[in-house]
């Protein structure tokens, strides 16, 4: 199962040659991220994750393969899902799609970390429930 | 009355202070105003508005007054009028609250342009339509 | 007198209308304000300013009137000088221009604030120092 | 041999977490190559082989690898070379360091275009002079 947020293509989210500017996927990706924790946690889950139990999720690997180019009055469907649960790293799976081409495809490996310390540490409880459904078989 | 769209600050739209970087709140003017169109006329509205009428809305004038910060896990209420409808210019009104607190003001003067001509053109009927019920009394 | 600093239109700058986008200005209007502290101070100037000092300069308002577009392959010379001094405020006049041709030009009032109380403060004297010479006679 | 671009962090390129966002680093690469063109071969080289010419650059994937935060007040140093040259396409490689330390690598795969036909094309003569040395061996 995925978790899914769309967002419209804003009007400077492309660059000279009229399409989506491609580092501004990952952009793309990071709010479904974000989204993630807000639909599903509230407004300030991931920010009181951040700054008052004090873990963060540094991107250890980012990429992306880019398959048809997004333009100014498209909407963006960002789908989340995670490919992998390690001990204190988790791969994130997007993909970018419009209708039902598919755009965008990347994967991103984030670290668990002790913000305090900067060092791996388990991933939180909170954090294991809300992608619990989105592991890939 | 006014036009409202709502947006979570994002986890890059602040700047080394922590609060959002303020040349980013005349991005949030604007996607209040892409939101306009889009959520009124649909999603395709503008961009043929720009790319088949060739109609465009360059800003001639910006203007913000800050008065209280935005963090990441805010959310901003956009609150976009009209403040006046001129022969071939517009002037919206911006105002971006979090809750109560109202967080800045703007005032946008836009020209409305023949883009194949370069030259100011009458606002049109549609768009005279689309903003209305916004016109501040 | 006024500071200078030059930058490429970069290829992401633009919006869907292929200029630069207006928000973007402000930006432009920051870079220079950072150059400033860097080629005149140091690379760690400005953020000792902030993190070691504790003084910060927030945006308090800004305005820009456009007068010409910037489009890729331009290059922005971005013109900085100090309209008004006050107590614990500056206001800053920016001037965008591509060879002879002005694009916009704006002003920026900032207050100068003790970040530790979050209560104005007078304008540290290294910073007088810096913009002595700046200032619009 | 490397081309090097260097430029400070913005005040604006960090994230809630303080450090460069992620994505923005695919958008320093980016500069390295803006700047390549620019610096060898004029401010207007790039958007005329686009505009003129008709030959553009799409990604088809891009790829990092984060080892070591950036920080406001710290300087980037982008060193772009060439790691495979195909027939309608070219492979570039990324290193972004702050002083002796690595901060992050990246891959980009970029399919050489004609923008007319929107297909893939030979590498421009020009082109291929223009990174010839950045050949990795």
């Amino acid at each position: 199962m995925a978790f899914v947020f769309s967002t419209p293509v804003r009007f400077a989210d492309v660059d000279h040659a009229g399409i989506v500017y491609y580092p501004r996927f990952f952009h793309y990706f990071h709010l479904a991220f974000e989204e993630l924790f807000r639909v599903r946690m509230g407004a300030r889950a991931y920010v009181e994750l951040l700054d008052v139990e004090r873990v963060g999720f540094p991107a250890v690997h980012a990429e992306a393969d880019y398959r048809a180019p997004l333009r100014f009055g498209d909407q963006a469907d960002i789908a989340l899902s995670v490919a992998k649960l390690g001990g204190s790293s988790i791969t994130f799976r997007y993909r970018v799609s419009r209708g039902e081409v598919e755009c965008a495809v990347g994967t991103e490996v984030c670290a668990v970390v002790d913000l305090n310390e900067f060092r791996p540490c388990p991933i939180p409880t909170s954090v294991r429930a809300l992608i619990a459904d989105l592991l890939e078989s």
